[in-house]
Formats: C-alpha cells, structure tokens, sequence
C-alpha cells in the first residue's frame, strides 16, 4: 500500500495544493485552451556524429524527414473533442539555435512564439518562461509542455492522453504521461503509481531517479512504476504557483525576464540580467520530486501513454524505434547489407555505406565523420566526444555543413592555401558588408542570382556567370530572388580562418 | 614415403627434365644474374573500397606509405652475395592500369620495363611475356618473379630464401617459395613436399589448390605442406622449355607476342593479336600442378619463407600484417578507438573515423563509399562488390579521384546543374584539346601556373587568376611548370557526364 492510496482519488481534491500561487483564483474556472510548449533547448551529443553542440537532435531527421522539432510543433494538430489548442505554439530554444529552430518551424507551416533563453538554466526555467508568458496573455491556459527531441507512432493515442491529463490538469493538478516500461531500462527516471482513477491515470506517489539495472528490474516487475516521458500538463497559473513555493528565486527570476523582456523580429527575448539569476534546475528536481509529499504544492496525476514513445536517447533507441527488415537492419540513404543482422546503418553525408556480416553494430556516416559502434556500447559515445573534444576535433561540435542566419555553407574542398566553400543564400537573405585581409575570393554562380557588391561597385550575377573578390576589398553577397542562391566560393591566400572578417554592416547583429 | 623421395637430390639431376626448350643448351653455363619479375595485373575487390577495378589493391599503400607495387620494386634492393641483380625489373602489367604503374615505379626512383598485356590472360602467360623478353636479351638469366601485391617484413630472410632458390634455378629447376603455416588458412594453395635437401629446401612433391577447412587442418598438422607464395626463381629458358611442352599454344603465342611487340613511350607493348591466342591460366595450373609427376618439365623445389609474408588478401589479413595496439586494433588515418578490441579502421578520405565498444571489425572509410565488415565475413565483400555493380553503383569499380595519364581529378561537389571538381596536372602534362556541347566550365588556380588555350586564344594562368570556358568552344588545359598544376573546376550546363568531350587532339592517344 503506497502512501499516496490513501490520498482522495476525486479531481476537487486537487484544488487545496496549489497555496497562494498567481493563478490560484482562476481554478474554479472552467478552462479548454491548450497551449503547447516545446522545450527545444537541448544539446545533447549521445547521437553523435548527427547531433553536435551547434546542431542537436531536434533539429536532425531522426526518424523521417522531418526533423523531431518540426514533428513537434505539428503534433497537436487534429487534437479532438471541444479543446481548444493555441495556434502559436510556444518554443523555448537556445541562442545558438533560434535561427535553425525558426527557419525550421516555418518550413512547417507553423507560427510559434520563439523564447529565446538567454542562458542554459535546464527545463525547468524553460517551462516557467513559457508559462509566464502564456499566463500573461490574460488567460490560464493549459500548457502541454512537451520536449523537442522525442518521437511518437501513434499521433491519436497521445492526444487521448493528453486530453485525460488535461481534464486533471485543468481541475488543478500537475499531469505528466507516463510510460508503461517494456524493459528495465536504466536511462530513464520512474515514477511510482498511487491510487487508481477511474479513467486509467494513477495519482503520482512519487519521481523516483533513473535506477541502477537491479533497481529497474524490480521496478519493472513490480509493474507499479511507468517510465517519466517528459510531457507535462498543467495550468499555467498552477505551475507559477507551484514554482513559486517550491523554487521562489527561479520563479522571480523568470518572471521578472519574461515582464522585462522584447521582441526581436521572430524572436522573444526575456531580460538576460533577470534570467540569469535563475538557479539552474530540471523540472523533475525542481518541482515534481516534491509531488507526493507533504511539502507537494499540488496534487499529480499520471496518465499512461501507449503510443509508440521514443526518448531516441541513443542510437540503440533509434535502432529500436525504427521499422527493421526482416534481419533487423535498419537502413538510412544509401545503405547496402550483406549477410547483416539487427544492425543499424545511415549515409547522411552521401557516401555508400556497405555493411557485411555486422552484428548489432550501428553506422552512422556524416561529411566530417563516421560512428560505427556496438550497440550495446552506444552510453561510449558520450565518452568519445569528451575525448575529441579535448583534442580540439571540429567534428566534436560542429558540422562540415555550418549554418548561418542568411543560409549555410559548406567546406566541400581544402589545400595548404586555397579551400573551396558551397555557399546557399535563402531567398531575401545577405551575409554581412564585409573583407578579408588574407584572402581573395572567386565566386561562380551555380543557382539562382546575386546580388554582389564589391567596392564601390553593385552588380547582378546570375547562373554561370562569375565574379572575383580582390583581398582588401570590400564586399556584400546577397540573394535578390524568389529561389535560393547558390555559389562556389574558391579563396586563396596565406589564411583561410574564419576569423579573418572584418564586418562593416550586418542583417543580423553580428558587427561588434 | 613421398613419390618424389625417390628422386635424386642432387642438382645435375635436375636438368634432365628441361627437355628441348629454347634455353636448355645453356643450362651448363654458370648464371648470377637475377631479374625481377613483378606480376602486376591483378585486379581483384577484396580490399574494397580501397582496391577496385580501376585501381586495383598493388597501387594502392596497403600497409604502409607506398604501394604494395613500389614495395615490390625496391624488394631486391642490397641483395647479398655475389648475385648480379637487373637494374631495371621487368613489371608486366594491364592496359588500364599503366599509367599509375608507371607513375609510382618512377616515384619510387626505379627504372623499369613495362609490359603492358594487351588483354588478361592470367599469370602463366605474364610470366611468359617476361621470360621471353628476358631471355630475348642474349642471356639466360634466372627469373625472380613476385606478385605486385604482397607483403613481406623481414627482407634479408627474404633474400636468403631467394639465394637459395636461385641456386637451384641455375642449376635447372623451378624454385618456388613455400611459407610455413601458421593456420589452417582455406584460402591458399598447399605445397606437398617431397624429399628434403641440404639447404633447407624440400623438392616438390606437388601442388595442392585451396582446401576445404579439414583437409586444411590435415595439411597443417602433417607439418609437410606449406602455403604457395606466388613466388617462382627460374631461369627464363627453363621456364620457356616447361612452357614450351606444357602449353605449346601458350608458348607459341607469347614469344610470337614478344616478338611482334614495340615500345611506346614508356611502355613495352606485346603484339596484341598473338598474345590473343594465349589461353588463359594460372602459373599454378599452367605448370606447377605437373611438377612432381611423370610429365614433369623439370624439376621443382621448394625453400621455406619465414619473413612476415602476407597475401593481404581479405582485409582480415591486412589487420594480421598490421602491428597492433594492446587492445588488437589496428588504426590508419584519422582514427579514434573508445572500448573497441581486434578491430581495423581506416581513414583514406580524411574523415575521422570513431569505432565505440567494437569487436572483431573492419572499417574502411573512402571519399565515397565506407565498409563496416566483421572480420570473419570478410570474404563476403566479393558478393558484396558484385551485387552493388549489378545495381550499376560507381563505388563498385571507379573511385571518385580518378586518375589519367595526365594526372587525376577529383570529385568535390555536384548539384543539379553543377559539378565541382579539383583537378591536379603533372608537371609538363596536358589534357586534350576538346570541347562541350552542354557544358561551361569555370576555372580557377589555386596552385601552379596554367597554360590555356581558349579558341583561338592562349594565356598563362597563375595561382588565384580564373578563366571561364564557354559552351562549344575548344580548350586546352597544360601545365607548363615545375610543380603540380591545381585547379578548382566549375561546370555549369544541362547535361554534366563524362563522355560529353569531344577530343581534337590528344598526346596520350585518346582521341578515336
């Protein structure tokens, strides 16, 4: 019999934890909106060589085309019944990402409110800008705060979950969608069932951490702990008001950054200076181990989610999560088994991945970098790029193909003095007015048009037609068109860094 | 009691057996001179993705920095004793290979005589061609023939085993070198060895082909047979009287092909319409096989190697040529282990390979196409390759740098309507004199000087100069200077494929 049994299992009972919160007024009030928040601020490298520190696993294709962002922020469409899901999403993303992260929602179709955080401070910061701001719009929403970097098969399956955890949810009670695990799975956090309700959600006795494998055994036989998902449903007024009890530093610190916060273009940005007096803290640690004890600021209910959920928290999970043939294989662009077996093999950089007689071995071919590992020893990974890191590896961080507000580039060539660069401009975008004191450069159209400024001079260049920029001279690249613009940028000179700008004017911010 | 145990030991007794051959008369006479033979027609894809049809596993640097062919050539060099070795090797080999043939021999500082075959006929007519050419000298030298694509450690053990062997070539026999095995290797010839001789030497009992695994495990535990090396002492007359009687057809065709044959340029080149006549076969089954029985030409010996010899036929056996590291890896190029045991990584394109928890594997990495094999399955990429040509894939054959008697070209990027490449020209070389219909090209410098014909035009082009190229207009591209000429390449048109091209002129005869 766990404590929580003996708690009242009726949804008004919710009500006398939430205290002296900013929304606690509003609960008796009937509430149907939903507000989906994307917590996309991770960077994690554990599907290394795909997901880098300057290009994480939210922005990469995982498990189809698009990227698990972009699955996301369309997850909620179709939600049934009398809800009402907000049009614009909220996204919570890193500095370093908004630019990926916007270009990439709008290739969804979708308009989102993009919060820029201006420092890492874990999700539970991230959840509380979201919810202040979603609090401010005058109306106690219901958030469905979901990470940015997980996938789900079963779209109608989620939103009967979640349509059940909003129902607690708007009653007063923090919801979260829990897993019925399938194997004692180390890597993740549990949460242990309390009493039954009667439309299949169980109160929340207690968060318990991610478990030592005998531990996770006997979680998984005792068949009372579900796998934390981390999507969570609750009010926004009673998430502050939580926050606020439990972590009153985070709470005015995010409070304060969302009031003092602008807009820049498509981007929210909260005060820097108030935000960074935000401890840094997971929402697990900092509100829902609390839920279940005396101390808990509210009730918590968990709503079981059968839907296909992968955390893809390593290249072993994407293995799992993927349709196999009939050996196990699963294959990614250009891939040819032979005599393989339950092996994983992905070509993202275009080369032909040949894999013969494998066995439980993953591939993971990119244009900087190749994984091959065991898929047993896929945690190593973490390791490996530690230890590259330290050996000042670019492939550690960054990708061959490096993006930029205006578009990307791509290194496809290099020699002792000359490197050769692809270079696609998006539709409207220029890079910034600037000039190279080592380098010259040619530029030679493939696709589209330019607009070149070079010195004192402005011209147009279109397919086939090349131009030369002298070292020393000013110059601007800039794409006029409807299509995007693409060039091949010879340089030549004694050095090639990237550091050898000098900006004079810039779209985007980046002169000082 | 072995059939040839019978025979004489003595090494008088040997010349009995050479018959009537063209240079039987001459067996009294004393010899020192020594030829090497290097065997360099080979073309197999075991070693694939390195080695494939274009470029085959002896041009390519298997084990170390040079070519297992430039390690060939230098294999005789500071042979000891009294021995009179040629200065310039006879290399025999195809027609699509003779450029890169001739580039790494002369790279590696040797004089050579090239014979290009005009069509693969297998090693006993190789040999043939280089017998008769020997022998076409005036002297009756002793014939030491190497396949180009082996691995041998320990060089002066290799030649005392060959001083060895000379000495019963001089005297009338065929030599072979016989390694001791250390393995019940399936994927080797056996040598039955008859009576023992005084210097270590066995005569030929016979020669056995590539066993089943049992019998393989009999031949090893009976301690008297050893593994075929491939290499033949012989005397060039006594080879073309076993020949002669042997495989008159062969024999006829082959000195009718020396006979005929011309220089051009570099290379020696057979009469293409005798040498066509040549059946095709093994030196093994040619000849080898009726050593030992009742129509032996001569007699055979057989003297032991023990020098780190390798066929460095399965990428298996290059990680068992390979000094490895405490954990049984092996690594080349940018390579990093984390937790992997008994693996090989390669890094031939310059990506950074990473292997995480792996055992017992192979990974290749080109610019095009990377291998993950296990290595007991390694004799699948055989099937592997076949499979991948049937689907018409460029990796199976072709590399993406490829070479031309001019120097190579490289691949680097291509779109739609767009092909980059970096092209590199030997110094004093030239390309065609040609032309497009569908393409322009953009040219830049990035190293050397170039001389350009454009039309009616010509002009020189130094290091970050560009030309452009337009559609349907003839140009030459030379390097008049001292150093490699690079050149980064943009083409722009409809249609990009090679045949594209019409020549007008050509130095290397390209032109029909």
């Amino acid at each position: 019999m766990t404590t929580s049994e003996t708690q009242a299992t009726d949804q008004a009972g919710y009500e006398r934890g939430v205290g002296a919160g900013a929304g606690s007024a509003r609960l008796a009030e009937p509430c149907r909106s939903l507000v989906p928040v994307i917590l996309a601020g991770g960077s994690g490298t554990r599907l290394w060589p795909m997901s880098r520190e300057q290009f994480p696993k939210q922005l990469i294709g995982v498990v189809g085309p698009d990227s698990l962002l972009q699955a996301t922020v369309s997850r909620m469409k179709g939600f049934p019944g009398d809800w009402k899901v907000a049009a614009e999403p909220i996204i919570v993303c890193g500095e370093e990402h908004r630019f990926t992260t916007e270009e990439q929602v709008r290739a969804s179709g979708v308009a989102a409110r993009i919060v820029v955080e201006p420092a890492r401070r874990d999700t539970a910061p991230a959840l509380t800008l979201a919810a202040a701001l979603a609090f401010a719009n005058g109306e106690d929403a219901i958030i469905v705060a979901m990470p940015a970097d997980h996938s789900i098969a079963d779209i109608p399956a989620l939103h009967a979950a979640i349509a059940i955890a909003a129902k607690h949810a708007e009653a007063g009670a923090i919801a979260t969608l829990g897993i019925p695990p399938t194997r004692p799975d180390t890597g993740f956090g549990y949460i242990r069932l309390g009493g039954a309700l009667d439309d299949g959600a169980h109160q929340i006795d207690r968060f318990v951490e991610k478990p030592v494998a005998e531990l996770a055994a006997q979680y998984v036989a005792a068949g009372t702990y579900w796998w934390n998902s981390g999507i969570f449903v609750v009010r926004a007024s009673v998430w502050l008001a939580a926050l606020e009890r439990l972590q009153p530093e985070m709470h005015s610190a995010c409070v304060a950054a969302v009031k003092g916060g602008r807009t820049d273009g498509a981007y929210l940005r909260p005060d820097a200076a108030a935000f960074g007096r935000a401890p840094s803290d997971s929402i697990d640690y900092a509100v829902m181990e609390h839920v279940g004890t005396p101390s808990a600021p509210c009730a918590g209910v968990v709503v079981p989610l059968v839907a296909g959920w992968s955390d893809l928290g390593s290249w072993d999970a994407v293995w799992d999560a993927m349709e196999k043939d009939e050996s196990g294989n699963v294959a990614s662009g250009r891939v040819v088994f032979e005599g393989a077996t339950s092996s994983y093999a992905r070509s993202e950089g275009g080369r032909l991945v040949a894999c013969v007689g494998t066995t439980n071995i993953i591939v993971v071919e990119t244009d900087d970098a190749v994984l091959v590992a065991d898929r047993s020893r896929v945690q190593d990974i973490k390791g490996l790029v530690a230890r590259i890191r330290e050996q000042h590896a670019p492939e550690a961080d960054t990708h061959r193909k490096v993006r930029r507000p205006w578009g990307f580039y791509d290194s496809i060539d290099h020699g002792e003095r000359f490197q050769v660069k692809r270079i696609v401009v998006t539709p409207g975008a220029r890079l910034s007015l600037q000039m190279h004191h080592h380098r010259a450069e040619h530029w030679t159209v493939v696709c589209g048009t330019a607009l070149v400024t070079r010195g004192e001079e402005q011209f147009l260049l279109s397919e086939n037609e090349s131009t030369y920029i002298p070292l020393g001279v000013k110059h601007r690249l800039e794409n006029p068109g409807k299509v995007p613009l693409e060039i091949i940028e010879v340089q030549s000179g004694s050095y090639l860094g990237e550091d050898d700008i000098v900006r004079f004017d810039d779209t985007y911010g980046r002169c000082n």
